[in-house]
């Protein structure tokens, strides 16, 4: 990293702070501007001695060079992950898709949705059992007998299970049912639990926060990569930004910066992203373009009766459409959305 | 309008709110809920009483229900808007590809820039003369010398050409070279300079500002409409947010919500919308996917030269990737990208 | 609420809106207005339906009327809540000063930390034991041992002891420890983790996640006050922006927003608010002359050598300066900053 | 600045980097780090050519060290500017208070307000006559007349008049009736108006736009001192953010951190900054105890008929009781509001 030191450092200031960068057993190679002194601190690992560099004597700031994660990084793995669990392939030319409703509501709704989604080519199934609700008065879910039921859906359709999991007691249960746990994006940083999913032999889907750099979303991916789990696909679900118009702003550019960046597979999420019907499909259409590995779509029987989310779900028809001119775009782009050849898949 | 008057608020305050709702005009119908009582105006033409209103005592909040802006509106006029200026055309099925340098920097690097943009199939070329820079101390543009070599560009190529005002007192001046008058992103509240361009026979180009709303973004339309301009072109090209890894947040869903709620044509700048090279291309095909009516983009005979923004400008041959990729995107979505055919483009 | 239907929307979709809002055991009074009609919905709850009615054919919008959030609102408790833990009193015209090390990093310094704030008049102890850390390869706390060593400063000290809790698992843990449970900004959404908070007899500290709407930050507190704690502390700690220049920004007319809303007492965190320790003092004299209820300040004997959070830790010596001034300004608004009377506190 | 190498950049490529610094007349400084190339471009007077430099092959990005203002740097004059015009005196030790009507409407309105603002201790009128709107269709201001009404009101109360300039052709127009031209936040980055009121000898108080990060005000403000006029205050107005509860998010860690920076006095503008009445006075008296050289904020007789911003006027009872409260906390830091005493102020 590189220490800045202010313009009016005294060259005593200099020197302590040669010595601290020293002292983390990091090479000191002092520059003077026209202007400024500069310190680069050569042979660090990665930059957790900045933020006590930073408080130093005369310090302006400290830059890091090196990113923080390490496992993640393409530079440690340069090529792309490819990442399967049942009927889902995500990575390098598989283009995943995934969807189901936002809630399990009920074994008819979730087997509707699961032969309609299976029809229209989707290649897994998302269904929510525990439900993390911004009101506490709101529907929670139907917790393990919605897992039954997701189960249940696979049964029949041959479609993996994509389903989030709240909490670090809940991973083993619901990885007794699921395919790929899925940590929310209010969960991106809930350490304990980042850790638990990354104990168990399950792919995991993992959300970006709605207010998380793409280096914070990285080091949320090491804490599981770290827990011994190589099987981490990223999620783009749109981020908090002054725009009222959509429920989140979607950000698509993510997808190729983050494919400079890591092996990972990255998956958008267009419903959340935009929060309306009308704009999920344009979305889809773009993500497939910028190059995503995957998309995950909220489909319900009947938005207007659905518990949650109904002003972003697609009708079965709607879906369908959109994956139509989805398999255009990922043909113009030289891509294929198909399901995972090896899994054993009923028709 | 919807006056939401405070749960405590008084049988005097609510009487009140209703006679100023009809002061101005409009018809009161007050709702007793449960908790709260509500009003509300009917009659209105647009919401210019909101701010008065939500003064009044007792008053929690006022709520619009109509769109603020009407001549820009989809209600007001249901098929979309397409705009010609010589060889570029915009709108409905016509997708416009502006490409060129991001400032004029002599006759050699516009002319070699022009041909090769015309080679890979663009119908429209860009290119700064009157450079809005942050720093006063950067390259502040050619101005007038600028101006007589994209008109020499336009005569070989036929390309039409799209160069920015920043000034009213230039306006005249510009519209004398230019087919397109670009209003950058830092001036799309510049209400002078909106209202002049509304006075030329020229087509506009109005770029969003990086904090701008989609109902700001209207209205700064509007003054332009209201004027008597009707050529407006919208463009989106990223706004200000968290993220720092990319210039700007580019979010595509405005492509869609914009054809939602107005007929005029929207435009995607990628380069500006992710500030570097490498995003680009990815960026223009989700963009093209969208929906979106056309493409302005950066291209420099080479960045790394560049006297403004060499490191978000593609080379010649990135260029001509692109279009190929761009042709298939928009087949796949049923548009197409080509020159306005009633113009005269030399070969 | 108000359903507003868009201006071509059919009679027969605004009879089927009418008809679904009754079904919702809500009354539906329909207003035609010169360019759209709205049914406002009468007698609801709170607005769970929303999500619904939104998805309805003939749908513009669903706008609420009522706040989401109860038991926390104003105007079901118009008094203002005050919280007593140990010697810390917040709310009404108590202002508690929360100081200490982001870390607890050993005995001496949380000691010789805990002398010094005492001292300079801080009202409680703060420390973290279990640190959520954004890299996994960050020191991630003492644990336990860090909660025994917190206990050892208040029975020298007699100051209240404030510590985050992470997971739902060791709430009882840091409850047998600590007079207050601190929510970090990350957990805030972490729904298990504020239900088991909710469950014991300890004063809650939750934090505003750095991307939380105050609705979102009133209803987390809602999840704590529905599991039956009645001693929830909001505290405003920045959220995330544009700006570059500080960690995060630090809106400050979240105080007087949140006294007008909310009976729970209010606190302000300028440390992480800023980021940098030149803008802690100024932004925590902001807070108190905005009417914070308290605040929450990091203070290291050598903020150079910290484990975390060193760029934003207060020495000694500038702790005890601000102090002198929260005094003034204190005073200069009618509050005092004291500790709580009723606890035993050392001299 | 440092430009930092990609981890695989080839000897070649670094090599390249060193010309192409060097032949930019700075001296390349090459540091091999254990996983990556920087290269320190030493002498360079500011980051002027860093755009170039990141397009070049192998870079992975160029990191600036100095910022990139000059005039404004408080490196280049440390001791803080006082700026005084008419009874107006803000920077050290002088704390302005610029109160009155967002727009002149008429003479009564105009002179009742500044007799009230005058009376309750205002060392400035503030009202506009040229209102930037952003509908078309609003208010627009009485032009020249209201400018006549506030030379009027100086003449009677002996408050000088701060009034904003919209475009550069009324610069002239405005200087010959103003005390302080304003610069509105929509026009920050209007660099011919910048230079206009750069070129004429009245003080200017530039406005933050909603999206401007420090460095970009710096600049602005930069363009003016450049065209010659030293007299510029800043004022901070609120920033856009994600938060919908006030109209902007007023981030007043800007008053302590541009006072590092910069010498240039800064101001707060709470009715902006917050949109709402009772927000006003809170964050009006945060401003003043973060550092604040001044205020600027809105009165109105009668706020519910204001034609423009009535909902975040104050009245003149309640501008009275925050003078009182503002006075206070002004004495409690160590300051002063009062008029500048080398004016000759009627009683």
């Amino acid at each position: 990293m590189i220490v800045v030191m202010k313009r009016g450092a005294t060259p005593e200031q200099i020197e302590h702070m040669i010595q601290r960068v020293e002292a983390l057993g990091l090479k000191a190679h002092p520059i003077q501007g026209t202007e400024r002194t500069v310190i680069a601190a050569i042979g660090e690992k990665r930059d957790e001695h900045r933020t006590s560099l930073e408080s130093g004597p005369g310090v302006d700031e400290v830059v890091p060079i090196l990113a923080p994660y390490k496992v993640a990084s393409r530079e440690v793995k340069p090529e792309p992950t490819v990442i399967r669990a049942g009927s889902l392939a995500v990575g390098n030319s598989h283009v995943g898709m995934i969807a189901g409703p936002c809630s399990v509501e009920s074994l008819e709704q979730t087997m509707a949705t699961a032969r309609a989604v299976k029809k229209a080519g989707a290649t897994a199934l998302r269904g929510g059992a525990f439900k993390p609700r911004t009101s506490p008065y709101s529907f929670q879910g139907l917790k393990e007998e919605g897992l039954k039921i997701l189960a249940a859906a696979r049964e029949e359709t041959g479609l993996a299970v994509v389903t989030e999991v709240v909490a670090p007691s809940d991973v083993e249960l619901v990885a007794d049912y699921a395919d790929v746990l899925q940590i929310g994006a209010r969960n991106m940083q809930n350490y304990p639990l980042l850790e638990a999913v990354g104990e168990v032999d399950r792919a995991v889907l993992l959300k970006r926060g709605p207010s998380a750099t793409i280096d914070e979303l990285l080091l949320a991916a090491e804490y599981i990569l770290n827990a011994g789990n190589p099987n981490v696909m990223l999620c783009e679900r749109g981020i908090r930004t002054f725009e009222a118009h959509t429920r989140f702003t979607l950000p698509l550019a993510t997808v190729p910066y983050l494919h400079e960046r890591t092996h990972l597979p990255v998956l958008v999420d267009p419903s959340h992203g935009t929060g309306h019907t009308a704009l999920v499909a344009p979305m889809a259409y773009a993500a497939i373009a910028a190059g995503a590995d995957g998309l995950i779509v909220e489909v319900h029987p009947d938005p207007e009766s659905a518990k949650s989310d109904g002003y972003q779900s697609l009708t079965f028809d709607q879906f369908a459409q959109m994956m139509a001119q989805c398999h255009r775009i990922a043909a113009a782009v030289g891509r294929k959305i198909a399901a995972n050849e090896a899994a054993d898949i009923q028709a």
